[in-house]
């Protein structure tokens, strides 16, 4: 089938709209009709050409939300009409990381997804016969796209796509960190480094987990006002400070916070994050994604003296089993989409939303098919 | 009163045996006999004058067992004729750390302690009417030595001071690592890296915790012989792979381990420690002390992929609350001190101690007044 899509063709070059074809989806696979997508920064990196992993011609995206279309051999867990959410954290629930009670990170389709490929090893999208790559396992930047049976979260039909579909990735990221990966207690101190969809959606999270105080750091101070808005309660911007930002954090808390977030990917400023944690207790979580390459680095004091480094994919979250219940919350307003949504555009314009992200115009732009 | 004492007069020279003058305890502080001791590589990297901590002229040693010979005023916790451990990481109680329920390093004495001194800030010994600095809150190289009451330990008089002095750093430090930072649970596999008294005390605990499969990793395969009577399941020496030990670990335990213990203070090892962790959950602990001012390094990817790095110190273990309890374990038999003493002298010899762990030839050598 011919289907709309956003194809980078190349790195560093605008994605262009145009019809690709769209094979039928095969055993284990289902044909999802996207109906709205977000994009993120992992996209614009991939984009660039600086991720190693990047292959092209492809169909990038992975925060969307869709409906279920077709569905290959030995599909059951859904059925056309379903509203789905493609992962790019699969869950296939049968894998020794998935039966492990531990991880999120399955490994039924990692090795291909990370090729651009679906789990058999061929790509389902073409553009003028020749083969173009998939992305994440995802691709929500056409149209028409094909998921691993495994990729898909099924949703309560009732939810608005449009908004849900920002739980494919950056919002269940952020407060699944808090609530998965640092299990943030009620009055505990946080700073969340990076104001951003996931650094907003740590505060969110650290508001539901019922923080004491939440400082919220960036060096752009129009992030700010919304931050304040969903529960910071200090701002901090280094670029005010002529010491490093981790002093003045250890200093405004009386010896440094229980939990810090990375949400930029900027290797200095999770060492930043580690170093303002507390002595004896203060754990740190990367969310951010590094440049390749990239190494952190701290003394190994800073660790025998009772801090923790972890990090966090996806949140911690297991797609199929828990975004249900996280759509439940966001139609029940416990958990307010509704602020990370600051712009809305046609597939045909996706490229301007790319800008607006550089540009720190955006949040979130919603792109509706 | 005149006490002898071996004296580290200048970095970097043999400790001189020499009778020195030692006040009485003042307030809060303690008077103790010490009827043995250990060393450890900490002293001889304070000696070294590469610990930029380092204050000379002191008494080192902080591994040693006594006799409560005067308690100065206030003191309660302890009486003349009570067997005591020191204890370099004190517990007050009462202070925000001790408090806290989350960690084993209280803050009340830290400060002086760091630089020599008795919490009033002064010294008690002297020499020829010059100050001598205190080391780590301890000095056990000095017969009489003085120390503040939250930095006693009282143990069982009927316990061996010779063999329970141990419990005041290496064996403590690594048993404490196993089940107070890692907690290793029944069937968990696990690797310790370097086979001092740490590391073969991280195999102990590793054993009494009923761990599946640990192997133990060293350059000098010397070691190994008791690793394996202490309960490690294999050995493995990284001189003889051409390929980074993590690789071999990875491939060893089909993806990683489930904890790993850096016992050196190599921070290259470090690195490798983590790294060797199972994807998902694995967790690697850093016991071993750098050098000043070294780093350590990894990609954030081995953390957003679900790998932990922590650090201990004196094994998480609360010297005043659980010490005596460890020391009634290797009473009943339950803890195995008599493999760590491989070489017994007079403090005379204590030099000769010295070279016998520089060249690797001695897990512990105690050392009796």
């Amino acid at each position: 089938m011919k289907s709309r899509a956003a194809v980078a063709f190349e790195p560093g070059k605008p994605l262009q709209i145009v019809e690709i074809d769209v094979e039928p989806p095969r055993k284990g696979e289902v044909l999802v009709k996207i109906t709205h997508t977000a994009l993120c920064h992992t996209d614009a990196y991939t984009l660039s050409g600086v991720d190693p992993e990047g292959v092209f011609p492809a169909v990038l995206g992975h925060e969307g939300g869709g409906i279920v279309v077709e569905v290959g051999e030995g599909v059951t867990s859904v059925k056309p009409g379903d509203h789905v959410i493609p992962l790019y954290t699969a869950e296939c629930g049968k894998c020794k990381f998935c039966t492990s009670g531990k991880t999120n990170l399955c490994s039924s389709v990692r090795e291909t997804q990370g090729k651009g490929l679906m789990p058999d090893g061929t790509t389902r999208f073409s553009y003028n016969g020749q083969p173009i790559y998939h992305y994440m396992g995802t691709s929500t930047f056409s149209e028409y796209t094909v998921v691993a049976e495994v990729s898909l979260a099924k949703v309560n039909p009732e939810a608005p796509l449009e908004k849900v579909c920002l739980l494919g990735c950056g919002v269940t990221t952020g407060i699944g960190a808090v609530h998965n990966t640092a299990k943030v207690k009620e009055g505990d101190t946080i700073a969340v480094f990076g104001l951003g969809a996931i650094g907003l959606a740590v505060i969110q999270g650290a508001v539901q987990a019922k923080a004491g105080r939440i400082i919220a750091i960036d060096t752009n101070p129009n992030k700010f006002i919304l931050a304040k808005e969903l529960g910071a309660t200090d701002c901090v911007n280094p670029k005010d400070h002529d010491r490093p930002i981790q002093e003045v954090i250890v200093d405004m808390t009386d010896g440094g916070v229980d939990f810090s977030f990375e949400c930029i990917g900027n290797v200095d400023v999770m060492r930043s994050a580690l170093e303002c944690c507390h002595k004896g207790w203060g754990e740190s979580v990367i969310i951010g994604v590094a440049g390749a390459g990239q190494e952190i680095c701290t003394r190994p004091f800073q660790l025998v003296t009772g801090r923790v480094w972890r990090g966090s994919a996806f949140g911690g979250v297991k797609g199929r089993t828990q975004l249900p219940g996280m759509v439940e919350q966001a139609m029940a307003g416990e958990l307010d989409l509704d602020p990370y949504i600051t712009h809305t555009l046609p597939l045909e314009r996706i490229n301007e939303a790319f800008d607006l992200m550089h540009e720190g115009k955006s949040i979130r732009t919603v792109i509706h098919y």
